[in-house]
Protein backbone atom coordinates (compact mmCIF):
# COMPACT_ATOMS: atom_id res chain seq x y z
CA UNK A 1 0.00 0.00 0.00
CA UNK A 2 3.37 2.07 -0.19
CA UNK A 3 6.45 2.60 -1.64
CA UNK A 4 5.34 3.70 -4.97
CA UNK A 5 4.12 -0.07 -5.90
CA UNK A 6 1.32 -0.37 -7.66
CA UNK A 7 -1.57 -2.82 -6.21
CA UNK A 8 -2.80 -6.26 -7.32
CA UNK A 9 -5.54 -6.68 -9.67
CA UNK A 10 -7.86 -9.55 -8.50
CA UNK A 11 -10.78 -11.00 -10.33
CA UNK A 12 -12.41 -13.27 -7.74
CA UNK A 13 -15.59 -15.73 -8.28
CA UNK A 14 -18.08 -15.60 -5.78
CA UNK A 15 -20.24 -18.58 -6.89
CA UNK A 16 -23.60 -19.58 -7.62
CA UNK A 17 -25.03 -18.11 -4.68
CA UNK A 18 -24.93 -20.24 -1.92
CA UNK A 19 -22.17 -18.23 0.73
CA UNK A 20 -20.81 -21.46 1.58
CA UNK A 21 -19.75 -21.68 -2.16
CA UNK A 22 -17.14 -19.49 -2.49
CA UNK A 23 -13.71 -21.02 -1.91
CA UNK A 24 -11.56 -20.48 0.55
CA UNK A 25 -8.97 -18.62 -1.71
CA UNK A 26 -12.09 -15.91 -2.41
CA UNK A 27 -12.61 -15.58 1.26
CA UNK A 28 -8.65 -14.60 2.21
CA UNK A 29 -9.04 -12.50 -0.95
CA UNK A 30 -12.32 -10.62 0.01
CA UNK A 31 -11.01 -10.30 3.59
CA UNK A 32 -7.68 -8.90 3.28
CA UNK A 33 -8.18 -6.45 -0.20
CA UNK A 34 -7.67 -3.05 0.11
CA UNK A 35 -10.94 -1.71 -2.37
CA UNK A 36 -13.87 -4.15 -2.90
CA UNK A 37 -15.20 -3.73 -6.44
CA UNK A 38 -18.54 -4.80 -7.93
CA UNK A 39 -20.76 -4.19 -10.81
CA UNK A 40 -24.74 -3.87 -10.09
CA UNK A 41 -27.42 -2.06 -11.63
CA UNK A 42 -28.36 1.14 -10.60
CA UNK A 43 -29.51 1.37 -6.64
CA UNK A 44 -29.05 -2.49 -6.42
CA UNK A 45 -26.42 -3.82 -4.16
CA UNK A 46 -25.99 -6.86 -6.92
CA UNK A 47 -25.95 -10.58 -5.94
CA UNK A 48 -21.99 -10.59 -5.44
CA UNK A 49 -22.12 -8.42 -3.27
CA UNK A 50 -24.61 -9.96 -1.00
CA UNK A 51 -22.60 -13.34 -1.60
CA UNK A 52 -20.16 -11.86 0.08
CA UNK A 53 -21.64 -9.79 2.79
CA UNK A 54 -20.60 -11.86 6.11
CA UNK A 55 -16.70 -11.40 5.59
CA UNK A 56 -16.27 -7.69 4.12
CA UNK A 57 -13.73 -6.16 6.41
CA UNK A 58 -14.89 -3.18 8.31
CA UNK A 59 -12.83 -0.03 6.66
CA UNK A 60 -12.53 -1.77 3.19
CA UNK A 61 -12.79 0.79 0.91
CA UNK A 62 -16.29 -0.39 -1.38
CA UNK A 63 -16.40 0.22 -5.36
CA UNK A 64 -19.77 -0.43 -7.03
CA UNK A 65 -19.89 -0.24 -10.33
CA UNK A 66 -23.20 0.86 -11.79
CA UNK A 67 -24.53 -0.28 -14.78
CA UNK A 68 -25.83 2.60 -16.90
CA UNK A 69 -28.64 0.89 -19.39
CA UNK A 70 -30.00 -2.31 -18.42
CA UNK A 71 -27.99 -6.07 -19.97
CA UNK A 72 -31.85 -6.87 -21.41
CA UNK A 73 -31.73 -4.48 -24.59
CA UNK A 74 -31.35 -4.93 -27.59
CA UNK A 75 -27.22 -5.62 -28.07
CA UNK A 76 -26.77 -4.63 -31.53
CA UNK A 77 -27.97 -1.01 -31.04
CA UNK A 78 -24.45 1.67 -31.96
CA UNK A 79 -26.33 3.67 -28.53
CA UNK A 80 -25.95 0.48 -26.48
CA UNK A 81 -22.65 -0.46 -27.81
CA UNK A 82 -21.48 2.78 -27.58
CA UNK A 83 -22.38 3.58 -23.63
CA UNK A 84 -21.63 0.10 -22.44
CA UNK A 85 -17.56 0.55 -23.84
CA UNK A 86 -17.94 4.00 -22.21
CA UNK A 87 -18.70 2.80 -18.91
CA UNK A 88 -16.65 -0.10 -18.91
CA UNK A 89 -13.50 2.55 -19.59
CA UNK A 90 -14.67 4.66 -16.68
CA UNK A 91 -15.09 1.74 -14.64
CA UNK A 92 -11.56 0.42 -15.96
CA UNK A 93 -9.90 3.58 -14.80
CA UNK A 94 -11.43 3.98 -11.20
CA UNK A 95 -10.42 0.66 -10.33
CA UNK A 96 -6.52 1.85 -12.12
CA UNK A 97 -6.78 4.86 -10.00
CA UNK A 98 -6.75 2.68 -6.89
CA UNK A 99 -4.00 0.32 -8.34
CA UNK A 100 -2.04 3.28 -8.69
CA UNK A 101 -2.31 4.56 -5.12
CA UNK A 102 -0.71 1.18 -4.63
CA UNK A 103 -4.04 -0.86 -3.65
CA UNK A 104 -5.14 -3.94 -3.87
CA UNK A 105 -8.76 -4.19 -5.65
CA UNK A 106 -10.68 -7.20 -5.66
CA UNK A 107 -13.15 -7.19 -8.45
CA UNK A 108 -16.52 -9.64 -7.55
CA UNK A 109 -18.01 -11.96 -10.14
CA UNK A 110 -20.46 -13.94 -9.10
CA UNK A 111 -19.47 -17.73 -10.78
CA UNK A 112 -16.42 -17.78 -12.12
CA UNK A 113 -14.69 -14.56 -13.10
CA UNK A 114 -13.87 -15.36 -17.17
CA UNK A 115 -16.64 -17.78 -17.87
CA UNK A 116 -19.38 -14.65 -18.91
CA UNK A 117 -18.26 -12.96 -16.19
CA UNK A 118 -18.65 -8.99 -16.09
CA UNK A 119 -14.67 -8.91 -14.50
CA UNK A 120 -13.91 -9.55 -17.88
CA UNK A 121 -14.54 -5.97 -18.81
CA UNK A 122 -11.94 -4.84 -16.39
CA UNK A 123 -9.18 -7.84 -17.31
CA UNK A 124 -8.81 -6.89 -20.78
CA UNK A 125 -8.32 -3.20 -19.75
CA UNK A 126 -6.09 -4.21 -16.89
CA UNK A 127 -4.46 -7.31 -16.78
CA UNK A 128 -1.46 -6.24 -19.00
CA UNK A 129 -1.25 -2.77 -16.79
CA UNK A 130 -1.29 -4.57 -13.50
CA UNK A 131 -0.11 -7.70 -11.35
CA UNK A 132 -3.43 -9.80 -12.16
CA UNK A 133 -4.39 -12.89 -10.04
CA UNK A 134 -8.26 -14.85 -11.58
CA UNK A 135 -9.47 -16.70 -8.72
CA UNK A 136 -12.11 -19.07 -10.70
CA UNK A 137 -15.65 -19.78 -8.58
CA UNK A 138 -18.08 -22.59 -8.60
CA UNK A 139 -19.76 -21.77 -12.05
CA UNK A 140 -23.78 -21.31 -11.81
CA UNK A 141 -24.37 -24.05 -13.94
CA UNK A 142 -22.50 -26.50 -11.65
CA UNK A 143 -24.55 -25.06 -8.82
CA UNK A 144 -27.75 -25.67 -10.88
CA UNK A 145 -27.24 -29.10 -11.19
CA UNK A 146 -25.41 -30.41 -8.08
CA UNK A 147 -28.65 -28.69 -6.07
CA UNK A 148 -30.95 -30.90 -8.78
CA UNK A 149 -28.57 -33.68 -8.45
CA UNK A 150 -28.25 -33.89 -11.89
CA UNK A 151 -25.45 -36.41 -13.31
CA UNK A 152 -24.36 -34.00 -16.50
CA UNK A 153 -21.72 -35.31 -18.30
CA UNK A 154 -19.39 -38.40 -18.52
CA UNK A 155 -16.91 -39.96 -20.27
CA UNK A 156 -17.10 -38.79 -23.98
CA UNK A 157 -19.65 -37.13 -24.06
CA UNK A 158 -19.42 -34.00 -25.62
CA UNK A 159 -21.18 -30.48 -23.39
CA UNK A 160 -23.05 -27.23 -25.43
CA UNK A 161 -23.09 -23.74 -23.49
CA UNK A 162 -25.81 -22.61 -25.59
CA UNK A 163 -27.18 -18.80 -25.12
CA UNK A 164 -31.33 -18.86 -25.50
CA UNK A 165 -30.96 -15.77 -27.58
CA UNK A 166 -30.16 -18.20 -30.76
CA UNK A 167 -32.64 -18.62 -33.17
CA UNK A 168 -35.04 -21.83 -33.01
CA UNK A 169 -33.41 -23.36 -35.52
CA UNK A 170 -29.75 -22.60 -34.02
CA UNK A 171 -30.95 -24.48 -30.84
CA UNK A 172 -32.45 -26.72 -32.25
CA UNK A 173 -29.60 -28.11 -34.56
CA UNK A 174 -27.26 -27.62 -31.87
CA UNK A 175 -29.10 -29.42 -29.64
CA UNK A 176 -29.32 -32.26 -31.91
CA UNK A 177 -25.44 -32.32 -31.92
CA UNK A 178 -24.56 -32.87 -28.56
CA UNK A 179 -25.25 -35.53 -25.45
CA UNK A 180 -25.33 -32.64 -23.04
CA UNK A 181 -26.54 -29.11 -22.78
CA UNK A 182 -26.99 -26.02 -20.71
CA UNK A 183 -29.39 -23.38 -21.97
CA UNK A 184 -28.58 -19.75 -20.20
CA UNK A 185 -29.93 -16.46 -20.72
CA UNK A 186 -33.61 -18.26 -20.65
CA UNK A 187 -36.01 -15.02 -19.74
CA UNK A 188 -37.96 -14.27 -22.50
CA UNK A 189 -36.78 -17.18 -23.91
CA UNK A 190 -38.52 -19.36 -22.88
CA UNK A 191 -40.93 -20.52 -25.45
CA UNK A 192 -38.94 -20.74 -28.33
CA UNK A 193 -36.26 -23.14 -26.15
CA UNK A 194 -39.37 -24.76 -25.45
CA UNK A 195 -39.93 -25.92 -29.02
CA UNK A 196 -36.48 -26.63 -29.90
CA UNK A 197 -36.67 -28.78 -27.61
CA UNK A 198 -39.55 -30.70 -28.18
CA UNK A 199 -38.65 -30.79 -31.64
CA UNK A 200 -35.01 -32.61 -31.10
CA UNK A 201 -37.09 -35.10 -28.91
CA UNK A 202 -35.19 -33.66 -25.66
CA UNK A 203 -38.09 -32.01 -24.04
CA UNK A 204 -38.63 -34.97 -21.47
CA UNK A 205 -35.13 -35.02 -20.16
CA UNK A 206 -34.86 -31.34 -19.79
CA UNK A 207 -34.43 -29.52 -16.12
CA UNK A 208 -35.65 -25.68 -15.37
CA UNK A 209 -33.70 -24.25 -12.52
CA UNK A 210 -34.00 -20.81 -11.34
CA UNK A 211 -31.77 -18.68 -8.36
CA UNK A 212 -29.52 -22.70 -7.98
CA UNK A 213 -28.24 -22.85 -4.65
CA UNK A 214 -29.85 -20.03 -3.07
CA UNK A 215 -32.22 -20.07 -0.40
CA UNK A 216 -35.76 -19.45 -2.92
CA UNK A 217 -34.50 -21.58 -5.38
CA UNK A 218 -37.54 -23.26 -8.24
CA UNK A 219 -36.20 -26.06 -9.99
CA UNK A 220 -38.22 -28.97 -11.57
CA UNK A 221 -38.39 -30.62 -15.20
CA UNK A 222 -39.30 -28.52 -17.94
CA UNK A 223 -42.50 -30.55 -19.00
CA UNK A 224 -43.69 -29.97 -15.19
CA UNK A 225 -43.41 -25.81 -15.35
CA UNK A 226 -46.52 -24.44 -16.45
CA UNK A 227 -46.02 -21.48 -18.01
CA UNK A 228 -43.63 -19.45 -19.52
CA UNK A 229 -42.34 -16.88 -17.57
CA UNK A 230 -38.64 -17.12 -16.34
CA UNK A 231 -36.16 -14.87 -15.20
CA UNK A 232 -33.12 -13.88 -17.71
CA UNK A 233 -30.68 -15.56 -15.27
CA UNK A 234 -32.29 -19.12 -14.85
CA UNK A 235 -31.19 -22.23 -17.03
CA UNK A 236 -32.40 -25.38 -18.88
CA UNK A 237 -30.35 -28.86 -18.18
CA UNK A 238 -29.88 -31.42 -20.71
CA UNK A 239 -28.02 -33.90 -18.95
CA UNK A 240 -26.44 -36.55 -21.34
CA UNK A 241 -24.63 -39.83 -20.19
CA UNK A 242 -26.86 -42.36 -21.60
CA UNK A 243 -24.76 -45.70 -21.59
CA UNK A 244 -24.05 -46.13 -17.64
CA UNK A 245 -22.06 -49.12 -16.85
CA UNK B 1 -24.56 -42.18 13.86
CA UNK B 2 -26.95 -44.41 15.83
CA UNK B 3 -30.55 -44.68 16.38
CA UNK B 4 -31.37 -46.81 13.24
CA UNK B 5 -30.83 -43.68 10.76
CA UNK B 6 -28.98 -44.08 7.69
CA UNK B 7 -26.13 -41.98 7.02
CA UNK B 8 -25.94 -39.24 4.81
CA UNK B 9 -24.45 -39.72 1.08
CA UNK B 10 -22.14 -36.46 -0.67
CA UNK B 11 -20.84 -36.01 -3.49
CA UNK B 12 -17.86 -33.39 -2.75
CA UNK B 13 -15.98 -31.32 -5.47
CA UNK B 14 -12.29 -30.75 -4.83
CA UNK B 15 -11.53 -28.26 -7.38
CA UNK B 16 -8.97 -28.44 -9.81
CA UNK B 17 -5.62 -28.53 -7.57
CA UNK B 18 -5.33 -26.04 -5.17
CA UNK B 19 -6.40 -26.77 -2.10
CA UNK B 20 -7.24 -23.32 -1.49
CA UNK B 21 -9.88 -23.82 -4.32
CA UNK B 22 -11.74 -26.13 -2.14
CA UNK B 23 -15.00 -24.24 -0.79
CA UNK B 24 -16.20 -23.74 2.48
CA UNK B 25 -19.01 -25.95 2.32
CA UNK B 26 -16.25 -28.97 1.24
CA UNK B 27 -13.44 -28.06 3.70
CA UNK B 28 -16.38 -29.04 6.34
CA UNK B 29 -18.11 -31.95 4.95
CA UNK B 30 -14.75 -32.89 5.09
CA UNK B 31 -13.84 -32.07 8.73
CA UNK B 32 -16.88 -33.47 9.34
CA UNK B 33 -17.63 -36.82 7.69
CA UNK B 34 -17.49 -40.21 9.11
CA UNK B 35 -15.83 -41.88 5.93
CA UNK B 36 -14.43 -40.39 3.71
CA UNK B 37 -14.42 -42.73 0.39
CA UNK B 38 -12.35 -41.49 -3.11
CA UNK B 39 -10.92 -43.67 -6.18
CA UNK B 40 -7.80 -44.26 -7.01
CA UNK B 41 -5.15 -46.01 -8.84
CA UNK B 42 -4.27 -48.93 -7.19
CA UNK B 43 -1.25 -47.90 -4.99
CA UNK B 44 -1.71 -44.44 -5.46
CA UNK B 45 -3.60 -41.87 -2.87
CA UNK B 46 -5.19 -39.84 -6.29
CA UNK B 47 -5.40 -36.53 -6.63
CA UNK B 48 -8.23 -35.95 -4.74
CA UNK B 49 -7.22 -37.24 -1.72
CA UNK B 50 -3.97 -35.59 -2.06
CA UNK B 51 -5.67 -32.00 -2.14
CA UNK B 52 -7.66 -32.76 0.97
CA UNK B 53 -4.65 -33.72 2.99
CA UNK B 54 -4.22 -31.14 5.68
CA UNK B 55 -7.97 -31.04 6.12
CA UNK B 56 -8.75 -34.53 7.25
CA UNK B 57 -9.79 -34.87 10.73
CA UNK B 58 -7.29 -38.09 12.75
CA UNK B 59 -9.97 -40.76 13.27
CA UNK B 60 -11.77 -40.44 9.90
CA UNK B 61 -12.49 -43.66 8.38
CA UNK B 62 -10.67 -44.02 4.82
CA UNK B 63 -12.19 -45.80 1.96
CA UNK B 64 -10.45 -45.72 -1.24
CA UNK B 65 -11.51 -47.47 -4.11
CA UNK B 66 -8.83 -48.71 -6.24
CA UNK B 67 -9.40 -49.19 -10.27
CA UNK B 68 -9.05 -52.73 -11.16
CA UNK B 69 -8.06 -51.26 -14.90
CA UNK B 70 -6.56 -48.22 -16.46
CA UNK B 71 -9.18 -45.54 -17.80
CA UNK B 72 -7.17 -45.19 -21.04
CA UNK B 73 -7.70 -48.76 -22.52
CA UNK B 74 -10.08 -48.97 -25.23
CA UNK B 75 -13.69 -48.66 -23.58
CA UNK B 76 -15.48 -50.23 -26.25
CA UNK B 77 -13.98 -53.56 -25.50
CA UNK B 78 -16.71 -55.68 -23.56
CA UNK B 79 -14.07 -57.49 -21.07
CA UNK B 80 -13.67 -53.59 -19.73
CA UNK B 81 -17.15 -52.46 -19.65
CA UNK B 82 -17.57 -55.65 -17.64
CA UNK B 83 -15.23 -55.28 -14.91
CA UNK B 84 -15.82 -51.56 -14.58
CA UNK B 85 -19.38 -52.13 -13.82
CA UNK B 86 -18.18 -54.81 -11.45
CA UNK B 87 -16.12 -52.36 -9.75
CA UNK B 88 -18.87 -49.91 -9.61
CA UNK B 89 -21.27 -52.29 -8.21
CA UNK B 90 -18.62 -53.22 -5.83
CA UNK B 91 -17.73 -49.67 -5.01
CA UNK B 92 -20.86 -48.42 -4.35
CA UNK B 93 -21.88 -51.80 -2.17
CA UNK B 94 -18.77 -50.37 0.16
CA UNK B 95 -20.01 -46.93 0.69
CA UNK B 96 -23.65 -48.35 0.87
CA UNK B 97 -22.71 -50.37 4.03
CA UNK B 98 -21.32 -47.32 5.60
CA UNK B 99 -24.14 -45.21 5.25
CA UNK B 100 -26.86 -48.29 6.46
CA UNK B 101 -24.74 -48.19 9.98
CA UNK B 102 -25.76 -44.62 10.07
CA UNK B 103 -22.50 -43.29 8.74
CA UNK B 104 -22.12 -40.12 6.90
CA UNK B 105 -19.80 -40.88 3.70
CA UNK B 106 -18.06 -37.87 2.09
CA UNK B 107 -16.69 -38.77 -1.68
CA UNK B 108 -14.19 -36.82 -3.17
CA UNK B 109 -14.48 -36.08 -6.66
CA UNK B 110 -11.69 -33.83 -8.62
CA UNK B 111 -13.46 -30.84 -10.06
CA UNK B 112 -17.10 -30.81 -9.75
CA UNK B 113 -18.65 -34.31 -8.57
CA UNK B 114 -21.39 -34.32 -12.12
CA UNK B 115 -19.11 -32.87 -14.66
CA UNK B 116 -17.39 -35.86 -15.59
CA UNK B 117 -16.76 -36.75 -12.09
CA UNK B 118 -16.14 -40.61 -10.82
CA UNK B 119 -18.33 -39.96 -8.23
CA UNK B 120 -21.55 -40.01 -10.71
CA UNK B 121 -20.87 -43.98 -10.72
CA UNK B 122 -21.68 -43.98 -6.89
CA UNK B 123 -24.18 -41.13 -7.18
CA UNK B 124 -26.46 -43.69 -10.01
CA UNK B 125 -26.71 -46.46 -7.78
CA UNK B 126 -27.02 -44.57 -4.15
CA UNK B 127 -28.84 -41.16 -4.45
CA UNK B 128 -32.36 -42.83 -5.04
CA UNK B 129 -31.94 -44.72 -1.41
CA UNK B 130 -29.56 -42.55 0.67
CA UNK B 131 -30.24 -38.73 1.57
CA UNK B 132 -27.68 -37.31 -0.94
CA UNK B 133 -26.05 -34.18 -0.97
CA UNK B 134 -23.98 -32.83 -3.94
CA UNK B 135 -20.80 -30.23 -2.96
CA UNK B 136 -20.06 -28.39 -6.17
CA UNK B 137 -16.40 -27.93 -7.28
CA UNK B 138 -14.28 -26.07 -9.57
CA UNK B 139 -13.94 -27.37 -12.46
CA UNK B 140 -9.98 -27.97 -13.67
CA UNK B 141 -11.37 -26.49 -17.13
CA UNK B 142 -12.40 -22.71 -14.91
CA UNK B 143 -8.95 -23.82 -13.27
CA UNK B 144 -6.57 -23.44 -16.04
CA UNK B 145 -8.22 -20.66 -18.11
CA UNK B 146 -7.89 -18.99 -14.37
CA UNK B 147 -4.10 -19.42 -14.14
CA UNK B 148 -3.49 -18.84 -17.68
CA UNK B 149 -5.62 -15.51 -17.25
CA UNK B 150 -7.74 -16.27 -20.62
CA UNK B 151 -11.48 -14.98 -21.13
CA UNK B 152 -13.25 -17.72 -22.07
CA UNK B 153 -16.84 -16.69 -22.89
CA UNK B 154 -18.43 -13.90 -23.16
CA UNK B 155 -22.58 -12.60 -23.80
CA UNK B 156 -23.94 -14.76 -26.52
CA UNK B 157 -21.13 -17.38 -27.19
CA UNK B 158 -21.34 -20.70 -27.71
CA UNK B 159 -19.11 -23.08 -25.63
CA UNK B 160 -18.24 -26.70 -26.32
CA UNK B 161 -16.76 -29.02 -24.48
CA UNK B 162 -14.86 -31.95 -26.32
CA UNK B 163 -13.09 -34.80 -25.67
CA UNK B 164 -9.91 -35.13 -27.71
CA UNK B 165 -10.91 -38.73 -28.11
CA UNK B 166 -13.35 -37.66 -31.15
CA UNK B 167 -12.25 -38.27 -34.48
CA UNK B 168 -10.14 -35.35 -36.69
CA UNK B 169 -13.09 -35.34 -38.82
CA UNK B 170 -15.89 -34.47 -35.84
CA UNK B 171 -13.28 -32.42 -33.93
CA UNK B 172 -12.85 -30.20 -36.81
CA UNK B 173 -16.72 -29.91 -37.82
CA UNK B 174 -17.24 -28.90 -33.90
CA UNK B 175 -14.62 -26.56 -33.61
CA UNK B 176 -16.28 -24.65 -37.03
CA UNK B 177 -19.18 -24.56 -35.38
CA UNK B 178 -18.46 -22.90 -31.73
CA UNK B 179 -16.93 -19.83 -30.82
CA UNK B 180 -15.04 -21.46 -27.83
CA UNK B 181 -14.08 -24.69 -27.04
CA UNK B 182 -12.39 -26.47 -24.32
CA UNK B 183 -10.82 -30.02 -25.51
CA UNK B 184 -10.13 -32.21 -22.34
CA UNK B 185 -8.34 -35.77 -22.25
CA UNK B 186 -5.30 -34.70 -24.39
CA UNK B 187 -2.71 -36.66 -23.84
CA UNK B 188 -2.09 -38.81 -26.96
CA UNK B 189 -4.54 -37.16 -28.76
CA UNK B 190 -2.96 -34.38 -28.86
CA UNK B 191 -1.37 -34.32 -32.84
CA UNK B 192 -4.70 -35.10 -34.17
CA UNK B 193 -6.36 -32.06 -32.34
CA UNK B 194 -3.39 -29.38 -33.21
CA UNK B 195 -4.43 -31.08 -37.46
CA UNK B 196 -7.83 -29.95 -36.30
CA UNK B 197 -7.39 -26.67 -34.90
CA UNK B 198 -4.51 -25.98 -37.62
CA UNK B 199 -7.53 -27.13 -40.17
CA UNK B 200 -10.29 -24.97 -38.74
CA UNK B 201 -7.85 -21.57 -38.60
CA UNK B 202 -8.01 -21.71 -34.75
CA UNK B 203 -4.47 -23.16 -34.10
CA UNK B 204 -2.69 -19.58 -33.38
CA UNK B 205 -5.78 -18.52 -30.50
CA UNK B 206 -5.13 -22.59 -28.94
CA UNK B 207 -3.88 -22.91 -25.14
CA UNK B 208 -2.10 -25.79 -23.68
CA UNK B 209 -2.37 -26.34 -19.84
CA UNK B 210 -0.75 -29.17 -18.02
CA UNK B 211 -2.05 -29.81 -14.50
CA UNK B 212 -3.75 -26.35 -13.60
CA UNK B 213 -3.84 -24.32 -10.75
CA UNK B 214 -1.06 -26.80 -9.15
CA UNK B 215 2.25 -25.95 -7.92
CA UNK B 216 3.79 -28.19 -10.91
CA UNK B 217 1.65 -26.51 -14.25
CA UNK B 218 2.60 -26.12 -17.69
CA UNK B 219 1.01 -23.73 -19.86
CA UNK B 220 1.89 -22.08 -23.18
CA UNK B 221 0.08 -21.44 -26.53
CA UNK B 222 -0.23 -24.48 -28.21
CA UNK B 223 2.05 -23.64 -31.17
CA UNK B 224 5.12 -23.11 -28.53
CA UNK B 225 5.06 -26.35 -27.19
CA UNK B 226 7.52 -28.28 -29.18
CA UNK B 227 6.51 -31.58 -29.10
CA UNK B 228 2.93 -33.72 -28.81
CA UNK B 229 3.58 -35.44 -25.56
CA UNK B 230 1.15 -34.79 -23.25
CA UNK B 231 -0.45 -36.29 -19.96
CA UNK B 232 -4.60 -37.47 -20.42
CA UNK B 233 -5.59 -35.03 -18.13
CA UNK B 234 -4.17 -31.79 -19.66
CA UNK B 235 -6.59 -29.90 -21.58
CA UNK B 236 -6.51 -27.44 -24.42
CA UNK B 237 -8.26 -23.84 -24.73
CA UNK B 238 -9.68 -22.07 -27.10
CA UNK B 239 -11.24 -18.88 -26.33
CA UNK B 240 -14.18 -16.86 -28.05
CA UNK B 241 -15.24 -12.96 -27.04
CA UNK B 242 -13.29 -11.57 -30.61
CA UNK B 243 -16.29 -8.24 -30.67
CA UNK B 244 -15.00 -6.83 -27.17
CA UNK B 245 -16.63 -2.87 -26.49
Amino acid sequence: MSGGAVGRLIGVGTGPGDPELLTVKAVKAIMETDVLAYFAKAGRRGNGRAIVDEIVREGTIELPLYYPVTTEIEKDEQDYISQIGDFYEQSAKAVADHLEAGRTVAVLSEGDPLFYGSYMHLHVRLAHRFPTEVIPGVTAMSGCWSQAGIPIVQGDDVLSVLPGTLSEAELGRKLADTEAAVIMKVGRNLPKIRRALAKTGRINDAFYVERGTMSNTDMRRLIDKADDVAPYFSIVLVPGWKAKP
